[in-house]
Formats: structure tokens, C-alpha cells, sequence
């Protein structure tokens, strides 16, 4: 474990010494009524001086590069030590160049329209009176996230660019990660808004008591397991966004370009099937049974090495075992096939066993692809492209975050 | 009271006999998925379509004039001999001309602009890859709503339009009224779509039991007193879309235009005082203090019957008695004023103690006004126009009951 440099930390935190001791003499609301007061004074900066924060902000990442690594190797070296299993140590570590490319990000962001202050519709609704609709902040917003110390980066930039303030918790393996990233990031903040505009929550015990301030915070998103998202669901009155389930399904119409139903098929599942994003289900219309074209998806799939279970209708005619629910997230190297009468019934398959995630409707029949984007009650519905495409960063949201 | 007649029971009530007993042999829940199922084949017609059902809700609206009245009539001899106050007896009358005037604002609403698949943002986010942000429906909604019957044929109309479910609650004391007009609303639905579209819950143990429905209901929306707001959202997981205070401000600036600001006050305050978007609190910049303008309208206030009560500044400035809060809804005719330093401490001052409900500013300095646009975190924040103003029919959306 690597030492902190007596002058960077001389450097970086003269506005407030200790580092590593959260403080403890402000309680949980006054944090959270601290990042509303700062967050007031945020909204009404200009988009322009908004822009400035996060400039300052991509430049003191880059300034303190190596601090930051050094705090995230520290929480690396923990993680072995406690014997975590490999994936999660690959996502806590800011890889070589990652430090970079946060800040590139935190710069495009800066760059990106004003998410706020944006007349969304206009309307005279008597001689002189007019009537404008306009976008503003949310408020004070509870992020809880998951190892990934770089998330923090992209939902402390998004908040700063949408004039939102934050309480963030993060996975405690990357404390050390969190904490410096933090405190570079709220020391680029300027003092007309104030530092504690993001705060930092270290404990379990805290959050709970957050989830009881309805009346300062105004929203949750917990990024994380079913588990957590539906334990936090079930403990406050503060409106929950946040998805439990992925099951996303790809239904290939009779109609469909059977080539580029291949690629989307094998994009959906393999290119990263731990994604909530990522095909559960490929429901594919009768007509398209036993015909050459679906049996070299199915073998692509199969020589990719994805296990194929069935539903009750497809058992019988593919013999591939039966899945042991139609709701199911395999999370991983294997899915669901089912057979569907016609659209309409591929879309009362995804109601009825989905989790209006995201679904993606194959066809070249413009019919077919309307009543499948006007039915399915899905958060995201795709055309004739990959559910992996539902993402805030490539939805150009700014951020995978708060898509 | 008046008997129903015979026949036109026969011609309202061919699909389903039974008017006064509610379907006990239905689950709440089952209402509810009910309603979920029939609101997906309503979001599966054209917009003109759904035009169509409001043009035959309005046509059956007229033609069963007679029955409604009757049924309202006896609502009424049940409240005078309950001996119901008058205010609530009035709010459950439909005067003479009532049902033809509701049947003009459902043709209107049909005639609006269609709410759902309007596509609010489309993006080229890559090579032929095209990102559209389109409007849609909540899906189920559960309205609670106070005494006044005429304001179900607002909400179903809403429903309708906008391709939503619906489950209804209504004012026991409107029971018949709620009762037949609900049934000529959904026999109006037709058969491609389902009259279970719209539930009518009667009792409040079922309100109880659906509130715990969160998988099946997407929103809650509670007219009524500031407990029953309350005692909704302390009960349900579902998000509840609802104000509780309306303790609503009118800032007068020192630049203000001294005619326009006793034009507003006067508005806001006495035109309708018992409203939630009545002025309550006056907040007057300090240099106009003893100005012969401001004592102009205090005077009016007072001329017209407002009592004045007055925050710690001004009460040693006007001498007028203390309000006993500065959080404090009237909702009678009568007002608290304070004096502030600037644009600055008014907006403090909303934030600290208003309710985020209606707040005004009275102003010709663009800057003061722009200042007040963006930093008030009211749902309605107006400028140069009375408080009174905020409500959904005014601002062109259809009715006063989803503003």
C-alpha cells in the first residue's frame, strides 16, 4: 500500500483537512439538506459557469492522476487480500489510461446542451399570457452504485452539468477509490456553490436513515443487485428509479432480413451477457420454424457457446430442455427460445413474462415494427438494432449512468 | 326521488345488468389488471379513434341527461337530509346546463392534440441509427377524488385520451351521481377496447387493498384534503403524484408596476380564496414599504374584507397582527404580508416557507423576473400574472384535474 504525498493532499485539500474520517458531527440530513442549499446556488449559475466546474473538474482528475491511482491501488490490494473473486477486482480497477479517458468524458459532457433551463414547449394560452414549459433539475438525488470507483466520475459530472445535488454511496471495496475521487472533484467545485453540493456516504447504517428524509431528497436510483433495488424499493416513500430485472427479449418476425437478424441475435447475447441489457428471450414467429435461415442463428448461437433452453411450444419441435421459468435472467452465456404465433402475441409474451426493460422487434414489414414500438410497455423498444444499443452513453445521454 | 326508467336502463345497460351492486366476485386486483389490459388495447388504437369513444362519451353524456339528473337529485336529497353543509351540497350539484357543458369540454378534449406517441426528440445517434424519445401512457391510474361528480367525466376523458386505465373513487355522498355517469362513460367504450377500462371502487377498504397493488397501478393521484394526501402517501409504494399545502406567494419587486401588482393581489386573494392556488402569503420589497402604492393595496385588501396578518418585519413597519406561522394556508379571506430585502431573500423565503405549489412575481426588471423564473422550485411559478392562473384548464391541458 502506497503512501499519500504530504503536497498533494497539501495542495488539494486546503479547504478541508482530514481525508480519510467522515465527518462525523453532521448528520445524514444535514448533509442532505447541505447538498440542497449548494444545489440551489448550482441552478442558478449559468450553463457556462456549469461548463467551468466540470472543465476544472477533468483537469484536476488529470492533475491528481497519481493520487488517484495510488488510493485505487490501496483499495486493489485490499481486495486480493480479502480473497474477492476476479471480475469484481477488475471492475474496481481504474485501468491504465481510464484516469484519461474520465476526464475526455467529464469535457464531453461539459460540451454537451444544457440539460436545464430548456423551453420544452411554448404556448400563448391568452392575448399576452404565455405558457412555457421549461426543464429543471430534479433536486437532491441518492445514488447508490456499485464498485465501479469511475462511476462516481460520470454521476458527479452529470449532476454538476444538470444542477442536481447528490448524496453517492459507493461499494465499500473501493472506498479509498471513492474518497479521493470525491474530494478532487468537490474541491473543483467553486465556493459561490459550495463543496458539499455531493456528498460522500460511507455506511449502510447511513442510508437508511437517508431513505426517511422525503422531504429533502427527491430521488433514488440504487444501481446494484434485485436484491438491493427491491430492498431499497420496499424502505422509503422517496420515489425509486431503478430497474430490478433485465429480461430483454428479441422477437424475429416472419418478415424479418434473416442475415441481420443473425447479428442482432449475436450482438444481444454475446457481446456481453452479464449486462442487464444483454437477450434473455429470442421469441421467433412459427412461420420461421425449421427453416434453414433460423437454424443457423440457432447453431451460431450454440457454437458460441450458448446453452439454448426452450419454452413449452418450442420444446416440442426444437428439443432443446425446457427453461425452468419464461422469466428468467440467465445473466449470462445461455437463453430462453420460445415460439409465437404473430406479433401481437410476441407482445403479450414480453407483458406477461418481461420486465419492460428493453426489447427489440426484428422485421422488415413497417407495420409489424409500428404496432411492436407502440404496444411493447418497455423503457426501451428497439427496431431492427441490438438491445445492448439501451444505454445512456450511446443513447447520448452523457453517461451509461442515468440512462 | 326519482325512479329510473326502464328503458334506458335497457339501452345503457345491455352488456352488463347490474348498476347498483359493484361486482363483489371481482378482486380489486383483478379490477386493476382489468383496467391494465383494456388501457393496452386502447393505446393500440389511432389517434382518431380514441377521438371517436370521447365523441360518443359526449353524445351519451346527452342523451342520458335526464338520468343523471335524477340520480344527482337523489345525492342531494340524501346530503340535505344527512345535513351535509352547504358548500359541500353546491359542489355536488349539477346545475341546469352542467351536463351540456361537460359534454362541450369532452369534444373539446377530443379535439386537442394527441397526448401519446408524440415524439418529443429524435437523434441521429450514429449511421443510420435513429434515437426517438415518443410520449406515452402511465398505464393505470388510481384517483381519489373530492365531492364533485362532474369531475369523473373530466378524469375518464383525460383517461381516454391519453390511452390510460383508470380506477376511480369518488365522494360517498356522489355515489349515485359517480355510479351512473360511470356507467354511461364505459358503455361508450367500445367492445375492441373494454368498459373495464375505467373501475369504480366504492369503499374505502378497496382503496386500502389496491394501494398495495404497486406491480399492476402506476400512479396514484389524491384530490383532497391535505390528510387524505398524506395518509395516501404514508400507505402505498406506488409513487403518488399529489399536493398537500397550498401555501402559494406573490412577491412584489420594487420595480414593479404598482397598478398591475394590486390587479394581481387582488385577483390572486379574492377571486377564489378556498382555492389551493389562492395567494396566502404577500411578499413586499423593502423600498416600498410606505410608499402610497403599497398602502393603496393594503387598503383594497382590506376594503374587500381580507384580514391582514403580518410577518415579524412587517409587523413593526404595519402594525397589523402577527400570523401565528409563516407557513399557514388560509384559504379564506385573509393573508399574511412580510417585507424582504430583494428578489434574493423572497426566494429564500418561498423556499423556507411556501410549498413548492404556486409562486408569482410582480416585476418590469427582466432580471429580477428571469432570477425568480429559474430559481423557485415551485410547480408553477408565474410572472406578472395572479397565482390563480395555475391550473391545468387555463394552461390549455384539457381540465383542471391532471394539472
Amino acid at each position: 500500500v502506497k503512501v499519500l504525498r504530504g503536497e498533494k493532499i497539501g495542495t488539494l485539500f486546503h479547504k478541508n483537512a482530514s481525508l480519510w474520517e467522515p465527518s462525523k458531527d453532521t448528520s445524514v440530513r444535514e448533509m442532505a439538506v447541505a447538498a440542497r442549499d449548494c444545489s440551489r446556488r448550482l441552478q442558478n449559475l449559468t450553463s457556462e459557469e456549469r461548463k467551468k466546474i466540470l472543465v476544472d473538474v477533468a483537469d484536476a482528475l488529470e492533475a491528481n492522476e497519481d493520487l488517484i491511482r495510488s488510493e485505487n491501488e490501496a483499495d486493489l490490494a485490499a481486495a486480493h487480500e480479502a480473497g474477492y473473486e476476479s471480475a469484481l477486482v477488475s471492475r474496481l480497477t481504474l485501468k491504465p489510461g481510464k484516469i484519461a479517458s474520465l476526464a475526455k468524458s467529464v469535457r464531453t459532457l461539459a460540451n454537451m446542451e444544457d440539460p436545464i433551463n430548456e423551453i420544452l414547449k411554448r404556448t400563448e394560452v391568452a392575448d399576452g399570457l404565455v405558457l412555457e414549459k421549461t426543464s429543471c433539475p430534479l433536486g437532491v438525488l441518492l445514488i447508490i452504485f456499485e464498485s465501479r470507483p469511475d462511476a462516481l466520475v460520470q454521476i458527479a459530472s452529470l449532476a454538476i452539468r444538470s444542477g442536481n445535488g447528490l448524496l453517492l454511496k459507493g461499494g465499500k471495496e473501493a472506498m479509498r477509490s471513492n474518497a479521493i475521487l470525491h474530494k478532487v472533484i468537490t474541491n473543483a467545485i467553486p465556493n459561490n456553490v459550495g463543496e458539499k453540493l455531493i456528498g460522500l456516504i460511507t455506511t449502510r447504517d447511513e442510508i437508511a436513515d437517508l431513505l426517511k428524509h422525503d422531504d429533502v431528497i427527491d430521488l433514488v436510483i440504487p444501481r446494484g443487485s434485485n436484491k438491493l433495488v427491491a430492498q431499497i424499493k420496499s424502505s422509503t416513500k422517496i420515489p425509486v428509479l431503478g430497474h430490478a430485472d433485465g429480461v430483454c427479449h428479441v422477437y424475429i418476425d416472419k418478415s424479418a432480413d434473416m442475415d441481420m437478424a443473425k447479428r442482432i441475435v449475436m450482438d444481444a447475447k454475446i457481446d456481453y451477457p452479464a449486462a442487464c441489457n444483454a437477450m434473455e428471450t429470442l421469441l421467433v414467429h412459427k412461420d420461421l420454424m425449421k427453416t434453414p435461415e433460423l437454424n443457423d442463428i440457432l447453431v451460431a448461437l450454440k457454437t458460441a457457446g450458448v446453452n439454448l433452453y426452450c419454452g413449452p411450444v418450442a420444446h416440442k419441435v426444437l428439443g432443446y430442455p425446457k427453461a425452468d421459468s419464461l422469466h428468467l435472467e440467465y445473466s449470462s452465456m445461455a437463453c430462453t427460445v420460445e415460439i409465437v404465433d404473430d406479433v401481437q402475441s410476441a407482445i403479450d409474451h414480453i407483458h406477461r413474462y418481461g420486465s419492460a426493460h428493453t426489447d427489440c422487434v426484428v422485421t422488415t414489414d413497417d407495420k409489424v415494427a409500428e404496432t411492436f414500438l407502440r404496444q411493447v410497455d418497455s423503457a426501451a423498444v428497439l427496431y431492427n438494432a441490438s438491445t445492448r444499443f439501451s444505454d445512456g452513453a450511446r443513447f447520448g445521454l452523457g453517461a451509461e449512468v442515468l440512462a
